[in-house]
């Protein structure tokens, strides 16, 4: 009976088994900002983004780059042979075609028995990416998928664009998806309305952001979005061990945390020190929570994604690392 | 017992419950092709390609307006607030940031309970988005999704290309899938190999293809591929009642027919009349077919698409519309 009840709660028996990140080696920091743009009210602007320190990529550093550095840690750990599904989540492809995706399974030397595809996502990437490779997985298409998260938006930036500089920044994640016996991820929660497609857009090559509106569109979907969530699966946010959100600044984290009503303890955050990698920041915060102890065997996190499209997506998982 | 043994094959419970397709209205003959290029040895193109007309996006008609177009041949049918997941299959993105999809749950006016994203695929798109929607739909995290296979080739092709004008052809095609009582698709067998990226290639916004370079991989992996296919379902060839490749050129069909010794009558093709549409054209294919009594209720058709990336992919459809 509680087979059936659960039948109808999308968990899947999927689990994460590795996870690594590769952050481009420049770092800049405020001062940076500052130097290049001596009018910034640099107190201000780092009230509302928390960020300290970005990446940014080498002008012929590309996102494939960042994602094959990422999925290279992965590969030190298990036999690549066994990947049959590459996804590459990512709005900095190498070009309009072939997907990049086709380009990094040759460069990691996979087996040509192996799906490789691109996914056009940005801040809500991940968890979409996790819901297709784990679907693809319990449905029996494939056994063991490795998502790659990868963007390099900083080439998309001027130097004096005070809204997108100080946030966005280069870096790339990669994480193993396969088989498990516990229902270990699920249920998802998604949803898109491109009624606000043009409010993060790239055109003439240049990022357009309106941060008023993505906040406004983040406040009112991301809370409700995670309320439906925790119904599906039955939960409380009393029964979730640490919470994940996009790393979008430190100003839309607050808002969040205070409209949820969230204990502060149960937050990891990383803006701080690594800033909006866009899809990576997830999986680079739930790779960071792990190594610092924040994130434990057994524990239950959410991850939820929110921004360009708009689209958002969020989910729970069981750690099993 | 049965069910077990079923159970390792990755049929899945899914249907194709409505397919449309739109072309741009100008269509261009082979006629226009010898007066813009007088040297070109018409004849022999024809015979290696057997393409009669192409269609011509214009100017300002982008892959998200022919996606739409045929979107909605399908929400005249069905209750478009009905659909939870929209992929769209295209290398024309609108912009590389956001994804084309998001824009397109907009403009039909879906659910904003709805996942969008765009897969960068070519000509295998259609198979690769067939299974990502299967596999979304059997794990439960969506009921009913609409697949987007639409693509402007011909905007990144100069009109004195002699390799790739007179093929690529520009339309779009739009899928509804969802649950069905019997195992209707399936199974699939796919592959990458991204050794052969530089094949066929956008690069400073103009489409390269070594013509040459993708026969030899065709003609190396597709026969292959079926052939797993057919072992994975326990089927051969006289069990399958129609077979759809994609929609390459005459001299690639042709090779595909003599070298599996394929019984002509069984194997449906529209090249002729409208070009190669990248991964709109076996979703175009299946709907002649349909259209023309080639393809019934209750029949088997074998689908593969194979091309850019090099990327491949082949499933079996148990027909029910």
């Amino acid at each position: 009976m509680n087979d059936v009840l659960i039948e109808n709660i999308e968990f899947m028996k999927i689990k994460i088994s590795a996870i690594a990140y590769h952050l481009p080696a420049k770092a800049e920091s405020v001062e940076v900002l500052k130097a290049d743009n001596p009018d910034w009210d640099m107190p201000k602007i780092f009230e509302k983004t928390g960020i300290v320190t970005r990446y940014i990529s080498a002008p012929d550093e590309t996102a494939s780059d960042l994602a094959y550095e990422a999925g290279m840690k992965i590969f030190k750990q298990i036999n690549s042979q066994k990947i049959d599904l590459l996804i590459l989540v990512t709005q900095s492809p190498a070009y309009a075609l072939p997907t990049t995706a086709c380009i990094l399974q040759n460069r990691f030397g996979l087996s040509t028995n192996c799906m490789a595809f691109d996914v056009n996502l940005g801040c809500s990437g991940f968890v979409y990416a996790l819901s297709i490779a784990g679907s693809l997985i319990e449905s029996g298409v494939v056994k063991k998928g490795l998502i790659l998260c990868s963007d390099t938006y900083t080439k998309y930036i001027s130097k004096n664009d005070r809204t997108c500089r100080p946030i966005f920044s280069d870096g790339a994640a990669a994480i193993l998806v396969e088989k498990s016996e516990g229902n270990s991820i699920g249920p998802f929660e998604f949803g898109t309305d491109g009624s606000g497609s043009g409010s993060l857009i790239v055109k003439d090559k240049t990022l357009e952001m309106q941060g008023g509106s993505v906040f406004l569109f983040t406040m009112r979907v991301v809370p409700q979005s995670i309320n439906n969530l925790l119904a599906k699966a039955s939960l409380t946010l009393e029964d979730i061990d640490l919470v994940i959100f996009h790393q979008a600044s430190k100003i839309v984290i607050e808002a969040l945390i205070d409209q949820l009503k969230l204990d502060r303890k149960k937050v990891f955050t990383n803006y701080e020190s690594i800033g909006n990698t866009v899809s990576a920041t997830i999986p680079i915060a739930l790779q960071d929570a792990s190594s610092q102890g924040r994130l434990k065997k057994g524990d239950k996190v959410m991850v939820v994604g929110f921004g360009v499209g708009f689209s958002w997506g969020a989910t729970l998982i069981n750690w099993t690392i």
